[in-house]
């Protein structure tokens, strides 16, 4: 039993990086699995079951914590069925094709979703970059609603002059502050609309350092909080409690080593990310429709499985 | 009935911000009412105590809203009493000398008193730059506490940054973060300790931006908040329903124009600070003790008098 | 492909207002399609698929906004389904069936549910008049349990009179007050019972205006709220984020023209709903059991499918 | 001893209700001590406070629980104070009238103390109909703001009618609502604005019915909420646990006896006022200034005595 | 049509308590039905069908209020599908082998779910005795992770003394409180542990009494709280809205006879179980995997069907 | 100058215990105070002051910790004034008498003033035993008023079992419940009512460890908190930020040593008290009236002095 060469080069190539970003990642593993389905020359519904799941565990062993890897796999997995190796290659090749083209109208369907959400004259409030939320604003605009915008800056990388720009181009009024100005503004704000970096099981959202803190504030002010993003996003691993590892990142992004040396001998935390409870969300935009945080983990199970398996370890080993 | 020579000096050096700094100005106006009351020759009381209200109307009418001024005044005015002249010059001697000494003690009283609130093993979070909180951690370090604290750098003008400079020469350890850090770091902090720019009588505090959305975020997570203040940040004109006006401040503090450029045309709004609701705080620090927000009107009218009366004015005015 | 003639006269009948209410309207959606796929003459599985969303598009355009419609039609085509022509014709059948039957129970269904929320001695504060709520009321009195209900008298219409007759008949003792009222008898409640309009994918629901001031009550006061509603009221298009159209009603129910004209030149705002989040419920009582309102998207998506693709329009244009 | 003349026809009118309304109450009371004081012919201390003590006592049992009454004998009461008659007699005189004088100017002082709190441009949103708060609008409108409001009808007297009325005659533009709108419009509003009835030591408002279900709601949507009331609305027997009883009115201000036939034997609870705690309460504004509500007890002790002894029984009975 | 012996048997030892405890009545009642499956000699699928369905009543009417015996018969009866003899009978007796199974391995498997969400270093506080939370901290020790916890005593059984002789056994450092100091010591808690004893389908948690206080004083300490369950403890007829019926215990629990007549003649209540609402609780941990409260009842409804209907009636009576 | 006697022997009393129970060592330092004033031959006001201050600097090193000893002599030096030696013992004298007419007052006062809280057929849950808590029912009885309890036992020490006696003895119908229980029971509860060990300067409680828990749960209930604590609870060195110390009581109160070797090696936390922060307590009741929690530093500095000079040191050191 053969890997086939597409999948030993996809997963050297998303080991090696060379294959990055969630979406890529997603739609390389899937095409991996569609390659080995297709060529297979099992003779045997389990031979081919085995093949699948072989294939599957050396995409997956490449980078065990990338986020749209797993969902990628497991979406395929948890659909392959069939009494015979021919319907089972067929299922396979038609989930692998159901991903890729999931992912390729993912960002514009979530898009419409979420700017059904939104009023003409509306203001949203951003925290960070993000292409999902982004898309939001942009259906609101082609459907022809007047909205604006205020971006908090997203210290320390600045991410919100990136999202301040890109809103510019689509003609969006933006109003920037820092982040310290948040809960003043709320008053004018209609909408907080951020993006996710993951989404957990338990209906908590990951996303970039600052969110909960924005989130807390809304729900205190009363402005509902929308956040929108791909399923993807969705992080299986999280069914079984795992929780989602906040990366640390490089202190100097918060100080540069010449200002940290006039200020004395300092620890520095830079988390990337911070965890906001369901409790503090409205909804979760994705491209099946939006749900309210809390019931996010049955979509999770109906496109990745239950979570409790691992469905590329061996049957007897989950 | 003439104004002295120092009243009018001193009412010249306020309005050219010659003298500047709320314990300068409060200290020189109150020296001011002295010195008019020491060579007043008034023949009646009534003429007595025009003259000094005059020498307080001219010293008022130089910064209407400057915060210690008025607090300097009514301080003075507020225990003027007697019935000849004698005794209400030695009044308002009395007064202004010890408004003078209060002023001259009131950091390091306070900062006894918010120290004992501070356990050995504490870790305080602070917010921007303020020299009352800093005697809190400084009278903690010198009756042998260990603290620790977590600085929020406090964009945008980054004052989190003298704030751990000092905190490094008391000896404290400093952990610096981005404000966007602020909730995931409040599960370390055991209190947050914050100055204040004005104290309104609503028991809300005026104070750099950002204060809010701490505040907000530390009761969410259970850590109390102890606002440090001298009692010449009680603002008396609140007590009849007037608001702290909001500085804005240069639009460059958050943005660079080449940045700003690159963006494009975008608002920027910096307001330098924002207002706590007392419902969110849970201690006032003072030289004259500490006290629950709600409560702190009654130590306004006991300094400051009842503020329904602007005292400088003919008592037919009023 | 002609449309059946039941199908014409049944979507002229619901365009004229011939047909009307919302069981009723669902009811003879589902019967038009059943009438169409039984006399459909189609050879290829891709033709009567085709036919029966030719006559659902045509039910549907007469009037898109209406509640009960879309959930008929996306019932049964959700659920048509068969590899030959019988077999689709077969399940079309049996969908459109079981909706209908679904509807003439469900009423009493949700009312046995709802009434097991219920105990003996229990006192139920209504908002408006319901008949789902109503139900819940009525299957306690059958269980033998005695019940008694505060009734708000729900302004503008006064709706709370024909709730209050309605349980009189049922032998229910009632106190009648004014919506003003509420907090203060919140204390004498063991629950709130209420109706709903709409119920969004958010969880959201949709009822007479005055209900969501009611909710942020009881959850203030700790008293549960209950709402009855039929699974037609859930709000497909909400899946897709499209928010439910608030009514404008006509202002004299608010005041009356003398009545305007003597207080001179006012502006009167009466909306007929209000949307209460889903914090501040803590069941939606269906025929088809009950559920936290976070979670209703659940059965929604099950009963009328995932909302993001318009079952009526040919699959490349969904 | 004898009660002056004065005295005696007071108290009559004060039973017979010949004189009403709580200013004029008020007023009168204090009239009437200053009479007897000033008629005294006592020759001892002792006699002359027995005599002021004996003309409050028969003032008071007149109507033990209106509400201005005791705080007029109380105001002066408190203030009687001198080693000789004389002054003891001045300092009544000066008491009475002061209370007189306070009671005249009272309005005006807190609409221009509640106006400060109000920002060009504000929209309040008012419940029932209150002088106190017009006040507030009125002195705001002669500063030159421009103020808009939303009126709530306020079920079931319609009081908000006079409420609309008299801010049309302010051209103030209203936006009149039914009670049950007022969370929906909460989004539009920038303060609540309403009167009290009676002030409880504990900082809780007595209002109209309906008063605290919408400071809730206020608190819900984050609102502020701001009480206008004099202090003659402060009600010193709280400060000894005493509650303010809750008249209840007539039924028919509900439901007329015909249609109330029509609906069948219901019981009908009309209560005039609520109880808001302090909590969702954000200032009481009265002419000696502004509050949070939690710190009035102190307003409360300073004006009218600690309220532990009634000042009108022999010292030796308290 | 007879009912298998070990089904006649089987009811008996269920009704006399031979048959005793949630996993071995389920166990027990799964295997009965599989029995009867296997030894049938229905000869039309509608016989067979009546035939398991008369068993699962036998075996239901033994113990109506027993929380697994319904979850036993329902996830069979569920599963019982297929168009003839041969596959109604191989559905029954995969379906029992499963639900066999899933006991076996359950807590085992959501010991390692509930491990997962506890991090190396976390301080854990427990109330009462609860196998499968013991289960989530055994699982942490073994992956590695240093725990500590501390124990609630939980009056009036003080099985904290069990749970804390367990957690020694386990190497677990124990701190053990009495109850009323839980507030206090959840300052230094990371998670709140605690077992079910039913979960009901509006996301409420049945279990020891005090866990809705402990649940409501860790959301106000920011504590977040974990419920771990095995899916036998979901209680199906909750889905209609059947509220959980609440043991009340011997009062000599709570008070010896002695004592109490000591004290005089008082009531004594002691209910053994108290209901914790969805909102205070972030997750329940089960062998399928982790999920909010609000999102329980679907994982009810794909394990033990909508709950509506009674599966072990005839449809006609459902 | 020499001490009195008196108050060397009641120095020694106190500190070896022979004088003890707040009220008793209060009343013993204010006699002594007397009697040091009494007897003094000082011939300048300088010299009486000081001899006073040495007077009352002698008794506090003798209990620094106690609660009411501080409290008496700050009583009673802020109430020494006069230009003379007669002026300034007279003042002495005076201010020592009252306060021990206070104390010997207080209990049944403050008892009037709770009781006028409760209304005829409330129901109050208590915590712990407290005579000032008893005194509001008994008044409340003697008020002619049905009043029934809610008992929590109160572990470790079972004082609810004390509470429950005294209130049988009373007439008051009694209910037992384990301190687990409480939150079900307050649904049944009009009032929580406990007594305090020390009341803080900025609002908080000290009292019996369970209190802070239950006031939580309270607020979540909606039942008000009411504290009855006379005013020698109140804390006078918090004004200066002190914390109140908590005692840590035998580790045997939890857990007898046969049953605490049986579990193993654990660690036993038996705090006595905890801290209930003002925002969960609706009123605190004294002799002196009743407080919102947050304004009762106002009573404290009125009866005790700013609590910012310690009065027994010399000016100079204060």
């Amino acid at each position: 039993m053969d890997l086939h060469p597409t999948v030993e080069a996809t997963a050297e190539d998303i080991a090696s990086m060379e294959i990055r970003g969630a979406a890529t990642i997603g739609a390389a593993a899937a095409a991996a699995l569609r390659e080995q389905a297709e060529a297979s020359d099992a003779e045997t519904p389990e031979a081919f079951r085995a093949e699948v799941r072989v294939a599957a565990r050396r995409l997956h062993e490449t980078r065990p914590t990338a986020v749209s890897l797993p969902n990628a796999l497991r979406y395929v997995l948890r659909r392959m069925d069939g009494g015979d190796v021919p319907l089972l290659r067929a299922s396979v090749v038609e989930a692998a094709t159901d991903f890729e083209r999931r992912l390729g109208r993912a960002q514009a369907q979530l898009g419409a979703i979420g700017a059904n959400r939104l009023q003409d004259g509306d203001v949203v409030m951003t925290h960070c970059h993000s292409t999902d939320a982004l898309a939001c604003v942009e259906a609101a605009v082609e459907q022809g609603k007047d909205v604006e915008a205020i971006v908090k800056e997203t210290r320390p990388r600045l991410q919100g002059h990136i999202t301040a720009r890109q809103l510019r181009e689509l003609g969006v009024p933006v109003t920037l502050i820092v982040d310290n100005a948040a809960r003043r503004y709320l008053d004018d704000a209609d909408h907080v609309l951020v993006g996710a970096d993951a989404i957990a099981a338990d209906g908590s959202v990951i996303n970039k350092i600052g969110t909960s803190g924005l989130a807390v504030n809304a729900r205190e002010r009363g402005v509902p909080i929308m956040v929108a993003a791909q399923t993807i996003k969705l992080h299986p691993a999280t069914m079984t409690g795992h929780t989602v590892e906040i990366e640390m990142r490089d202190e100097r992004e918060v100080v540069d080593d010449e200002e940290r040396a006039a200020i004395g001998d300092i620890t520095v935390e830079n988390p990337a990310f911070d965890v906001t409870p369901p409790r503090y969300l409205d909804a979760i935009v994705t491209e099946s429709g939006q749900f309210p945080p809390e019931s996010i983990v049955t979509l999770m199970r109906e496109l990745f499985g239950d979570g409790v398996a691992e469905p590329w370890l061996e049957p007897e080993r989950r």
